[in-house]
């Protein structure tokens, strides 16, 4: 079959073996997969991402030197079915899945294991058994988007968030995005967004954001301040630290940007008590002080991916129009656009989420 | 009155002004303050601590060229009452309070605060409203040892614990030790400690940890892994995926050290999900790697101090004999001895606490 292939760190497109399926698998062919900012991050530092991982206990196996197909946010058709399955949907449906598959009794994760090509590919061999069909009515390609909004509603159940709760979203990307469809559907509010690209501001309202901030003029952690704190509360007088009279609201700050300096910044912009959740994915070596974190007992919580009922959550808010991710999709590439659309992607202000499509 | 009083970097002793007492003010005469490590900390970086603390609005207030009096774990004797007081104890009543004092509306924090000398002096002007009377028959000089085991109990109350949970706690100075004696006091178990010293592995025993740690020889992070692992229990597998059968116990592992490089450390060796709990205090930048927080969900928790509530259930602890502290003070000072007391808490074998006793 066909792939995009990550090779001695550039994209080509080659043919590689079709997928041989193990017990339980189920061969489908991919209609969608969209670009993550992990695979950006992948091919930018592949050495650091496998040396990490491996520090990390991850289940990704990234080898450097060996052949690797990313892709994981996808959609596909099923094809046929392997060994030991029973057939639960006829071949023709449309499905996806969390980027798992099981072989035997050992899960492997998909996008970044050379020995499991991921869904830059023309087929996969998904689990039966975590297959969920796209409902009826819903547009297939859609179904691709639920990885990446996962993610979000995911951060947002870590976050513990209370009724008056105000919400910062640092970074809109496609994961900020996502943070803020998933803290709408909530009812949070207000949701406050920051970016410094007007694409992506304009993106955060339509997915939700109450205010939204370009930082290079406005603070947001003053605008997250000045929403948070009510009339006449002052945190130097008596009456505050007893709890007398008007008390600050909660703050959850989500960090999705994912670069070093943004946590510490963020630790230092925060206000006292406010919760940060982390979900962007820093690769690389971060710098702070651990004394903002201290006096103003923050806390911070490192968030990955989903549980499976986040992820079939999603699904139907996305298949019941609760989430509208029709703004998301900018941009569609065949396997041979995909190195082109990796570099694009470094421009916010042309894309949030490039959709490839091996069938073209 | 005669105070040990930091000035240009050195610890002297002193004559300054006598406390004028505000409104609501008590005059009270120390009986006995510890030193903490904050104070050799401020002692030794007075200008970072001045500037990351104006940085983080905390409500200290340093100011590397004035005179500071530290001293803010206090125990004391009431000498007599100023303006706007009720009179509620007798002159003669021991008293402890939290290191807050109330000027009119305004609350001060004592001990770091060029305008408001701590207890390293024979007099401290302390708010009416926040004493509270060493219960009969307590030895009044445990009662300097609310302070820093509040600490404890705080971050104990922080840390969320679920009755499964498995503690792990990182250095075993004063902070750590209280940690040990908040989590023995909630019935936590089992308690794993670990330090470099001899001799604060043996407090750490007294205090109530059950499984006591040499890093240099053993592994604390593998401990905790093989504590909260059940039999059969494999993260690759896919019943653990599902939450089939065995499951980790929680984890909770908390930090008292404070300085730089340990949170990474602890990043990098906990379990996943683990909850770090951070109540050392570091005064430097740190470095760290996010991706451990991000692929094991990790949380960090800063905490600081102790509510009101907290300080008070502490002094109860303390009373009734649930928390014995008589292994923690390990020596006595008066003022002329401040100066060598703190180089000696320098070497963790010399002592665990120093009581300071300005009547000396």
């Amino acid at each position: 079959m066909r792939a995009a292939v990550f090779r001695n760190g550039d994209l080509v497109v080659d043919t590689i073996p079709d997928p041989v399926l193990g017990e339980g698998q189920v061969l489908v062919r991919t209609r969608a997969c969209g670009i993550c900012g992990s695979d950006l991050h992948a091919a930018k530092f592949p050495a650091q991402f496998a040396a990490l991982a491996k520090r990390g206990g991850a289940r990704w196996n990234i080898v450097p030197d060996r052949d690797l197909v990313f892709g994981h946010e996808f959609v596909g058709e099923i094809v046929h079915y392997g060994p030991g399955t029973t057939g639960r949907f006829a071949p023709g449906t449309m499905v996806t899945s969390m980027p798992l598959t099981i072989a035997g009794q050992t899960v492997i994760g998909m996008g970044y294991n050379p020995d499991q090509p991921g869904a830059f590919a023309e087929y996969m061999p998904l689990s039966e058994q975590m297959l969920l069909p796209v409902p009826a009515g819903m547009n297939p390609d859609h179904a691709a988007l639920v990885e990446p909004i996962a993610v979000g509603v995911h951060a947002v159940n870590f976050a513990r968030l209370q009724a008056d709760d105000v919400a910062l979203v640092i970074g809109c990307g496609p994961i900020g995005l996502a943070v803020i469809a998933a803290l709408k559907l909530r009812g949070a509010g207000p949701i406050i967004a920051s970016d410094y690209s007007p694409g992506r501001r304009t993106l955060a309202r339509q997915m939700g954001a109450d205010i939204v901030i370009d930082p290079r003029t406005t603070s947001p952690y003053a605008v997250l301040a000045d929403s948070a704190t009510p009339p006449g509360f002052d945190a130097s007088r008596y009456a505050a630290l007893f709890g007398i009279g008007p008390q600050r609201r909660g703050a959850v700050i989500f960090e999705c940007v994912g670069v070093p300096g943004v946590l510490g910044a963020i630790m230092e912009g925060a206000p006292a008590n406010a919760r940060i959740v982390v979900v962007g994915v820093c690769m690389e070596t971060d710098r702070l002080e651990p004394f903002f974190g201290t006096v103003k007992q923050l806390d911070l919580q490192f968030v990955l991916a989903y549980t499976a009922r986040e992820f079939a959550d999603t699904l139907a808010y996305i298949a019941d129009g609760r989430v509208d991710v029709t703004p998301l999709i900018t941009g569609r590439v065949g396997l041979d656009g995909v190195k082109q659309a990796f570099a694009d992607l470094a421009n916010p202000e042309h894309h949030a989420k490039v959709l490839v499509e091996p069938w073209r």
